[in-house]
């Protein structure tokens, strides 16, 4: 992988799922040498005193339901540095393709003729059950897993997602952005024949000192986050591997 | 994260695709306080030459269809070291969860009784589409995808994989280790509704200086595979996003 940023080029870059000691080599590289990152509110941000000094950090974090940069602004952001001849860092959470919205920043500098790379990173959807003792795969148990992001609940129009071919699918479900539509997701779901008792965890707050897991059923998962006030960023998992507890 | 290496302790590194700057901070740290390296014949292998001097290196690396390392007996040396008091590392391709029989070597630690850890990776699943080209989730294209192991074929008794309703999922397909079974899963995609001009791309050899991308469709990529005599390791990517070609 190339090893040195170029004047005037945007790289993309996964932070991992928090922790910065999870992202990449050539991550941790990227941000040393960066004139400019352009980071969110989550994500590797304890990376940035890595930095150099006198970098332009700019955060354009999205709140969820709160004020936020709309994607074309942060787009401007990484092309109007680049033209400048700048070294520009788009650090993200996770992975920049795995709901990151990397391909409309890649895309975006195309089209103004920047040029951009990407640094893939360790996607939370994968490391944060990891880290919290669930496998996505184990052999003879699940043979695959599903990322959905569940910022809209089943059925909505805006979604692509057939949940219901999900629950017959076999695989480990893993969705992110599914806090507040829990209860229509996991309806959908055993409405569609996914057992009640089916093992279900919630990891909130993953990779990070705060992080904390609950262990439930599909049946429950809903009443149990309720009650228990889970708030993003969480993690839901939905599938035998689920009621692993690997400690 | 923890950052120095137990004596006695066993630690799962997830490596990554193969580019050893796609290692962690982590895993890489690892990697040079480790006084036991067990390692496959894919992954961050380049990374070894960051290893004390007097480590010992072990190969337990599966060849597909040939001589290969009874898992049973990887369990037993990492055990076997563990219990000597040295610093062991498992370093897998990718991530130690996906596909990487972690949880078994896990399992195994624990019901022997020796500390056992995990350092998640990146996983080839997401990141060689990336480095391809192809993100796997794309707003207004793709909200979500599915890894799958591709090594036994759609209906094959040993699979747990609902294929038919994968076709109807609306997520991208990430086929991992399917090269040999390109047909009959594009057959049976197809059989369950998938359109024959589906987007579908195989990436050979991702991360390194051999990296391939064949584009092509549903309809035709198991004979484009045999007529470029494609061979693992391999990924399949199907969907709208297979036809990015980010660049």
């Amino acid at each position: 992988m190339q090893s040195e940023l170029t004047p005037g080029e945007v790289v993309l870059v996964g932070g991992g799922p928090g922790d910065p000691d999870l992202l990449t080599v050539a991550g941790l590289r990227a941000i040393r040498q960066a004139d400019v990152i352009v980071h969110d509110r989550l994500g590797a941000n304890a990376a940035l005193v890595e930095a150099r000094q006198g970098v332009e950090l700019i955060n354009v974090g999205k709140i969820p339901r709160g004020a936020f940069t709309p994607q074309e602004v942060t787009n401007d952001l990484l092309i109007d540095r680049a033209r400048q001849g700048l070294r520009v860092v788009r650090l993200k959470g996770g992975d920049s393709f795995v709901f990151g919205r990397g391909g409309e920043e890649w895309l975006a500098c195309v089209a103004a003729g920047v040029a951009v790379r990407v640094i893939p990173g360790v996607t939370s959807a994968v490391s944060v059950p990891a880290l919290a003792g669930i496998p996505v795969t184990h052999r003879g148990i699940s043979q695959g897993f599903t990322v959905v992001s569940g910022h809209v609940p089943p059925g909505d129009p805006r979604t692509s997602i057939d949940w219901a071919s999900l629950a017959r699918s076999g695989t480990t479900l893993v969705i992110l952005m599914g806090v507040h539509n829990l209860d229509p997701i996991a309806q959908c779901l055993m409405g569609a024949g996914m057992a009640t008792d089916t093992p279900t965890a919630i990891v909130a707050d993953g990779s990070t000192d705060q992080q904390q897991r609950l262990s439930s059923t599909l049946g429950e998962v809903a009443g149990l986050a309720a009650a228990e006030n889970v708030r993003p960023p969480a993690i839901v998992v939905i599938g035998k591997v689920a009621g692993f507890d690997l400690e």
